[in-house]
């Protein structure tokens, strides 16, 4: 795992952020697609060692309704186990109120609710339209903000959908104000199927600055289903994103199959940016041993390329 | 393979070209690594297809000594079954007098010679030191480009070095140099070890611009060791660089392995540049399909995403 140290140049990109906060999402959205349940010991030591090697924001679970996500059943048994970590954000997924109020009795600091940019992905994922959705999430991020939790809107499908191919940027400007609105402090701009490119990331942040959604609101979430997020993700750098959602290992979604999420690799992600002189606090030797331990876990390797390429070095 | 057409937006980044030259090194870096040899006629075929599906450029094979790349020694009985091919350059690797002496026997019209960035490098690949490599391809290059031929110069470890580390910025301008100053028409600069990031792309670019190595003589040639390489052309394509080599489904080096040098998947980059609006020639569906068939004649899947992601599909 050593002997790497030092060897990428270090240049510092211009008009590029100092720091980035990496918003790590591997407990969560890396494992809920997960087949076998993953033990709840096994998830809360994951998370500890992540949040050891310097990552600052881990997102832990959802308090979704079981039956939804079994994987994630245990929300109530894993999250006191690591609530009282020190220096780690600890975001909680909520649907609705009965979600919110089992992470509020939990002592969660933070949540985030998931809205969708269009119509077809609103009604496959919560079997309402996107209005419909939007209204069933505002008393949630009202009673939230009351509680002086942080809250966070997740938004799929901002560029490409797979039923209605590319998503007008309007319409995803649209829900981004309806959440900033209703009280979201970030929005993740998420490219759930990773068809996305370069420019029309630039376009939409353009789009969202236009229409008077500040880019320090903004997040940015890539799936590497294509190879793109790493290059989606210094386009967003290049427009002042200051936040970038990644998962450690590349965990969640099988890279080989149909339905591939391909989260982007934590490890790809601080690979770039420690090369480009902007700090996350991130220790990459020791995320990186996190990973090769967890894939051990799970028994199959991580798909992220600077994890494979670092752990077979002697 | 089909059914995405038309699903990534197309939006066309500011201040990129609107065409891009693929220089596609599948049949010759992506294969030369291979340990069971490829028949002939199957790297025919291959060649044939990549043409068929909009290449324009195809480095062929190489002329060096069968000794040293097994793998490339039918290079005599295979460049004159591709030779004919209509509307494609068939770049071929020459190492000395003797290789060149082969291609202009064959008729080629276009080789290629391989100088290093480092030391360490110049005496693993060649046993020379850098400028007896240079001294020893001066003379080829001379008289290459007195038969016509366009030469293009490649350099590896243009960015880090396994046994330096970074490499200095102005050992890789006193290199580029020297292969224009000698009559090469092209450089290609290799990220060997696939370290680089996008600020130190721009900065070497920057670089060599300020010391009149122009733009258009350059190429770029990055490994996705680290999952960097699609990133890193997207900072070349903002310095005005309009030629990326790249590599059909990622062909060449395993990324499983420690010695992974895993070229850039020419998918994955048409995905990219194609939702970028800019013109490369390309048929995306006819070259994953032709990297499929290729996976399927040397018994491994493809690590390009791109391929996985649009070969799942039905």
């Amino acid at each position: 795992m050593t002997g790497t140290e030092g060897l990428p140049m270090t240049v510092h990109g211009r008009g590029l952020p100092d720091r980035v906060r990496i918003h790590e999402v591997g407990p969560r959205d890396g494992l809920q697609n997960e087949k076998s349940v993953v033990p709840t010991e096994i998830k809360a030591e994951f998370i500890r060692r992540l949040a050891a090697s310097g990552l600052t924001t881990v997102e832990a679970t959802s308090f979704v309704h079981p039956k939804w996500v079994p994987q994630l059943a245990d929300a109530e048994k894993l999250f006191p186990m690591v609530s009282s970590l020190a220096g780690v954000r600890l975001p909680v997924l909520v649907p609705n109120d009965r979600g919110l109020d089992r992470a509020l009795g939990l002592g969660a600091r933070e949540v985030a609710v998931f809205a969708s940019a269009t119509e077809s992905f609103a009604k496959a994922n919560l079997n309402r339209t996107v209005d419909e959705a939007l209204a069933m999430f505002e008393p949630v991020v009202t009673r939230a903000v009351e509680h002086g939790l942080r809250v966070r809107g997740y938004l799929s499908m901002c560029f490409g959908d797979p039923w209605e191919g590319p998503v007008p940027l309007a319409q995803v400007v649209r829900v981004c104000r309806r959440l900033v609105d209703m009280g979201c402090d970030e929005l993740s701009l998420g490219d759930t199927i990773g068809v996305a490119t370069p420019g029309h990331v630039a376009a939409l942040l353009t789009e969202l600055g236009g229409a008077g959604v500040p880019v320090d609101r903004l997040a940015v979430h890539f799936h590497d289903t294509y190879g793109q997020a790493l290059a989606n993700t210094l386009a967003a750098l290049q427009h002042g994103v200051g936040v970038v959602d990644s998962s450690a290992g590349g965990l969640g979604g099988c890279p080989y199959a149909k339905s591939a999420t391909g989260n982007l690799a934590t490890e790809d992600l601080v690979w770039m940016l420690h090369g480009l002189g902007i700090e996350t606090g991130v220790d990459l030797g020791r995320l990186t041993a996190t990973s090769v331990w967890m894939a051990e876990q799970l028994g199959r390797p991580s798909p992220s390329r600077t994890v494979r390429a670092l752990s077979h070095k002697e």
